[in-house]
């Protein structure tokens, strides 16, 4: 890079509690280099760079930039747009029109796949542009990584919120679903499992997308579970799917809706309506609910895990470092050393292995409607610090009188 | 009362995150008394008592008892009996026998009328038995109290949960539904307003109880907002009903059953759903989300209004103060201070003018589809210390290069 470098930096997909700390990372480092001539940001992710609307974080307070890197979401937006060829073109246009010679780009693996082809249309002009991708997704679906910026926060919600279910039900017992993201991958559902303490502790089910869910299993799985313990919390991935790899939401309500009498209430869009609905339905349990976090589990403001929050801004800094320093493209990855206690460490992998990819959780997390003690090891030390616990009083019982 | 006195405590109704706040506050306040012989307290509020399901928490360390009243959920259980007159002379009946001379149930408007149908049977019956109701309900709804004791914190989930909503908004522009617990009373989902800080700010709409819900009259509110701010955040009671009080769920899962089509999405038990799915249908938006929070809105461990965790600890001391030190019988109520900054002071009110009736919010705290300054005077105080704040980056466009 020549003097009076320009980078832009930009933030795509759904947002996280910890991707300003990522840009943050980005603007910070950058600012260090001496040669930094201005560092702009693009709003709304690559849409936001192919109108060229662009923030001039040049003179951001150092200041401003920690409270914003604290506060959830893609403080300069985010996009769904999935560009191809043509559009990248587009953004490589804008880019070189603006003399941008470093572009960071803070997103999943679709965000990957856009810096691929950017960094491939630059070199084939001939044009001077580092092209870094910073990792992200609450989902945990990125390949190489060992776990990915977003997804620690995410699941730090759902344990704090089974937590509560779960004591929740222990005071009102009955059967409570609680619906988690996750589409393809499950890790943000299966996190769920670490709000247990106690062995009769909820969720007492695990459901996630990686495994056929059976809906006769599934009211087997509850009936076992309401005999055992006279209530059931159940943690279920929104995208959960049959042999057919066929969404149950859609499943479901076919079923319901067809054997609808009179007196049978309808299942709808909502899978957690649904689920509580059937077991309602088939297994006549009366106190049954379900709820669907939604998006709280990505944006709520105050739970999020500093383990997150740190990797994340290494992560942009990172970038910041592989980019201006070693010259590098690639997409920067999180590993997790092999000895002692729990460190993260960084690495610049190759795009083509991240971008367009997903990764699943792999067998040996998961055992029947459960996760296994390796998931359990994996995510303990991403969560975070002052994980609140629930207390119980003791157990003294007062002799009855008779009569 | 005599000298080793007995006395009894329970937890009736939907749980809160400062329930135990107030049960630590009657066991450690009792415990003070030189004549006190027993604590007890009942498993799953009356439940218990006509079953005799009791735990000796006498000697129940103060420290464990510390970490209790930090857990959300009752930890004596809770239930949702709602005690007729044959059911409270169970309950009498089993107070008598194990000659507790001290009752403290704490819950809802329901739990008062059976405090006091308990104590005229405990009159007519000759028996000296002290009566008190300790008020607690996160909807907010006990007449005479100027709030009560799980509110403050289930409103400061709500708005920590609506920061993030917002925030995920002006990320990803879209339609945003969340709906809030409230049945009949809309003050919790009315706290989502003190989300906003900004004028654009969401939740741009507020739709509780307290109002006649149109379907009409609701698309065309939204329709305005996305034309002002091209996003729009909902907050809505689950309790919404129309002019002739029926539950708009159940309204809006007619309509559009009738109307079903191929292509058209069916609606069903879920309130965010079918909301979602008129607006896509009829306003035709396309990034539509709804998502129910449901219980966590009262269980979530580790975001609870401080303000909160106090009140409800003196509502149970003062309970046991009044029984036991002023001899009295009635429901502790907690009023707010007139003059200088916002504080409590507790009184005990009559058990009927409390029992089973409902609060529902004044017109003087809406306006619109929205809350009004009044209500964000009167919440704002309950909300406690250190609610996260949002931070955004600076305003500096860059000039767009031509051509």
């Amino acid at each position: 890079m020549s003097d009076s470098t320009k980078i832009l930096v930009a933030q795509g997909g759904g947002p996280t509690a910890v991707i300003n700390q990522s840009l943050a990372g980005v603007v910070l480092e950058a600012r260090k280099f001496p040669n930094i001539g201005a560092v702009y940001g693009a709003y709304h992710g690559v849409r936001g760079i192919v109108d060229q609307n662009f923030a001039d974080l040049t003179r951001e307070s150092a200041e401003n930039l920690e409270r914003v890197a604290q506060t959830p979401s893609s403080a300069l937006g985010s996009t769904r747009d999935k560009p191809d060829a043509k559009y990248c073109q587009e953004i490589f246009k804008s880019v070189r029109a603006h003399g941008i010679t470093g572009f960071f780009y803070i997103g999943g693996n679709d965000s990957a796949d856009t810096v691929r082809i950017v960094s491939q249309a630059a070199q084939e002009a001939n044009y001077p542009l580092r092209c870094i991708h910073i990792p992200k997704t609450i989902d945990n679906d990125l390949t190489i990584n060992d776990h990915t910026p977003g997804f620690p926060s995410a699941a730090r919600f759902v344990v704090q919120a089974f937590m509560g279910a779960n004591l929740d039900n222990i005071s009102l017992p009955g059967v409570y679903i609680g619906v988690v993201m996750g589409r393809h991958a499950g890790f943000l559902t299966a996190a769920a499992a670490l709000a247990r303490s106690d062995a009769s502790d909820g969720p007492h089910l695990v459901y996630v997308p990686e495994q056929v869910f059976d809906t006769d299993a599934f009211l087997g799985d509850v009936k076992r579970v309401m005999e055992k313990h006279g209530r059931c919390v159940v943690a279920v991935s929104e995208g959960i799917a049959d042999a057919k790899h066929q969404a149950i939401a859609t499943t479901l309500a076919k079923t319901v809706e067809k054997d609808a009498h009179g007196n049978v209430q309808l299942g709808g869009g909502a899978l957690a309506d649904m689920l509580g609905d059937t077991i309602k339905d088939r297994l006549g349990y009366k106190r049954v609910r379900g709820d669907t976090f939604g998006y709280v589990q990505r944006s709520f403001i105050g739970c999020v895990s500093d383990v997150d929050q740190r990797e994340a801004r290494a992560a942009g800094e990172q970038g910041v470092r592989y980019a201006m320093q070693e010259k590098r493209d690639g997409t920067v990855t999180i590993h997790r050393t092999e000895s002692g206690g729990y460190a993260a460490r960084y690495e610049l992998s190759a795009l083509e292995d991240v971008a367009g990819k997903t990764r699943i959780m792999p067998p040996e997390f998961l055992q029947g409607p459960d996760v296994t003690d390796a998931f359990r090891q994996y995510l303990k030390p991403l969560l975070g610090s002052n994980v609140p616990q629930a207390y119980r009083l003791g157990r003294n019982p007062v002799a009855k009188i008779p009569g």
